[in-house]
C-alpha cells in the first residue's frame, strides 16, 4: 500500500489524461507503471516530473542504457526499492545485458564501499584535483 | 584533516610499497592519492581494496569512463566530496567530456528527485517489473 | 516480519505500561502503533524515545502540521518506508490537505535532485551564507 | 573547490546570462550564488533547474519559509553541506527565527533517530496507515 | 520478488558451486542464504565478494559479534531491509543478547539523532580532534 | 563556517551553563567540543541530547569503546563529516587501537559494499531470519 492512491485511466483529470498519453506515445506501449498512477494524484507534479524526466533520459552523448544504469546506481545508494526496480527493467528493455548487469552491480559495490572508507577516514581532497 | 596520517612513501611497509608499485605501474603515473596514503595505515586493507578496484575498473562489457561514471553518481548520492573528486577526475581522464558530465549531473538529479518523490509516496512495485 | 516481536498489551513491563497509558492518553485513541510495539521489548528505549517525541512534537513555534511534514521530509530521503508511513497519517490526522501533501512532495523532490547535483558538483559555499 | 569552474558573469553564454537575470529580477538582488554559477556551465540544465525551482518554492498552499526548513531538513539528512547553507540562509531571509530553526533542528534530529530504529527494527506497516 | 533470479543448487555453474560449499563448510550448515542464491548469477562477483566477506568477518581484534551489531549499524543507516535482517541474525547467532540489541539501537539512534542535528548546523570540526 | 554561531563560555545562559559544567564534569577535562557550542543557542535541545547522550554512550552490555565504534559506523554511512572526527577521536580515547580501526573500517566497508548489491539486486528475506 502507498500513502496516496493509484489512479486508474478513469479517475484522471485532463491534464493528467494528456501525460498518460504522452508517455503511451513515447514509450510505445499501454501499459502505465503505478509510480506515473500515483503522481496523477497531482497533475501540475506528474507534469513537469514527465516532461524533465522525458528529456533527460532521451538519446544525447550517453546512450540511453547508460543513463538506465546510472539511474540504477543512484536508486540503489538511495535504497529506493521502487525505482531500482522501474530502472532496472527500463535497463533491460533498453539493452543491459545480464553481463551488464553484473558489472554494474560491482561497481556499485565498490563505490559503496570506498565511500564508507573515504568518509570514515575523512580523506584530504589532492590538490592535483582541481579543475 | 583526516582521522588517520597520510603516509609518504618513506613510511610505507613492504606490503604497502607493492601496492603503491602496482598502482604506478597501472597507472602509468608517479603521483599516488591520498586515499591510497590513508588506507596505507593499513596494508591488508590496502591490498585487498586495491587489487578487488583494479579489477572491477578494468574495461569489461562495460567501458571504463562508463564505470567512472556510475562511480560519481553513487558517490554524489552518498555524499562522499573526496570520490567525487577523485573519480570525477578518473571519469575526465577516461574521455567524460563536458557533455556528458552535464548529462551525468542531470541523470543524478532526475534519480534523487524522483527517489525522493517515489519512497514519500511508497509506490507499489508493478507485477510487470518481476523477472 | 521485524527483527523483534511487536508486543500485545498482555505483554507488556510495568514501564512499558505507563508509556502506551501516556501514548493512548496525549493522542486520545486506544490505538497504539506498532513501533511503540517493537520499541516495548526494550522499556527504557521506550520511556525515553517517547518522552522526547512527544516534547519535540507538540505545539511551538512551528504549527504541528508543518512539524509532521518535516518528519515524512526526513523519512523520505533515509528510505525508511514505516516513518513515511506513519508521519505521513499523523500528518494528514493534523490537517495536511492532499493540495500540501502534493507542494510537500515537489519540495521534497527538488530538494533531493539540487542536493545530489550539488554535491556532484562540491560547489564551495558563498562566503554571503556565514553568520 | 568544485568540480566544474563558477563562471563569472563575463563568462555566460546568452541562455545563462538570461536565466541569471531572471534570478535577480525575481529575488531583487545583484547576487547570484555559486551553484548557479557552477551550473551554468550546463545551460540546458540550468535553464530547466531554476525555472521548476522558482515555481517549486513559490507561495502556494505552504508558506515558502515552511518550504525552505522542508528544504534544510532534506539536504541534512543527505548531508549537502551546500544546500544546508544556501537554505538556512533562504529560510532565515523568508521569517525563520532561533526559536523556529531550534524547532526545525529538533524534528531533524528526533527524525533522523527513530529513522534509525525503526529501520533496524524493521517494524511492519500498520493496517491502520492504508490510504 | 528481486531484478535478478534466485539460483537453486541445481542451477549453479561450477565457480558458484565451490563457493556455495565453501559457505555450508565455513558456517556449518547445509543453509544458504538468498544473497548469495542472487549473487550466483555472476560467479567472479560471488566469489570476490564471499571470500572477501569471509576475512573481515572472522574473529580478529574485534569479536564477530561486534563486527555484526557494526553491519547491522550501518545497513540501518544505509535502509538496506534484507541486510539488517540477515546481519542481526547471524549478530544473534554470535552472542548478541536482547540486552546487547537494546543498546545497539540506542546508539543507532543517538547517532543518527546527532548526526542529522550536526549537519543541519554545520558545525566546524574542532582542532582538538586532529591526528 | 557553519550555520548557527559558537557560543563562548561567557555568552551561555544559565541552563547552558549547567550542561557545560556536567560535560566537563563527566569527562574530565576543561574542553567542550564545538557541537555543544552550536547546540548551546538552544538551551532545552542541548539539554536534552546531553542527557540522553550521556545515557546511551555509559557503559553497559556494550563496552564503551564498542558504543563509539558503533556511532562512527552510523556517522560514516550519513557522511556526517565532524560526527565521524569526533567520535572516532572518543573511540581511541576509550581503547580504539590501531588494528581495531583497521577491523572498524574493513567492516563499514564490507556492510557499504553489500548494502548497494543487496538493495540493488532487491533480495527477498529468507523466512529463516524471522523472529
Amino acid at each position: 500500500m502507498g500513502t496516496v492512491p493509484l489512479l486508474d485511466d478513469d479517475d484522471l483529470d485532463p491534464r493528467a489524461k494528456a501525460v498518460f498519453d504522452d508517455i503511451r506515445a513515447t514509450r510505445g506501449t499501454d501499459f502505465v507503471n503505478n509510480f506515473w498512477r500515483a503522481l496523477a494524484n497531482q497533475p501540475e507534479l506528474l507534469e513537469a516530473t514527465w516532461h524533465r524526466l522525458k528529456q533527460v533520459m532521451a538519446p544525447g552523448t550517453l546512450d540511453p542504457v547508460v543513463k538506465e544504469m546510472i539511474y540504477v546506481a543512484v536508486s540503489a545508494a538511495n535504497s529506493c526499492s521502487y525505482c531500482v526496480h522501474s530502472h532496472t527493467a527500463s535497463a533491460r528493455a533498453k539493452g543491459m545485458t545480464d553481463e551488464m548487469h553484473g558489472e554494474l552491480l560491482a561497481v556499485i559495490g565498490a563505490a559503496m564501499q570506498t565511500n564508507g572508507m573515504v568518509t570514515a577516514m575523512q580523506v584530504e581532497v589532492d590538490d592535483e584535483f582541481s579543475v
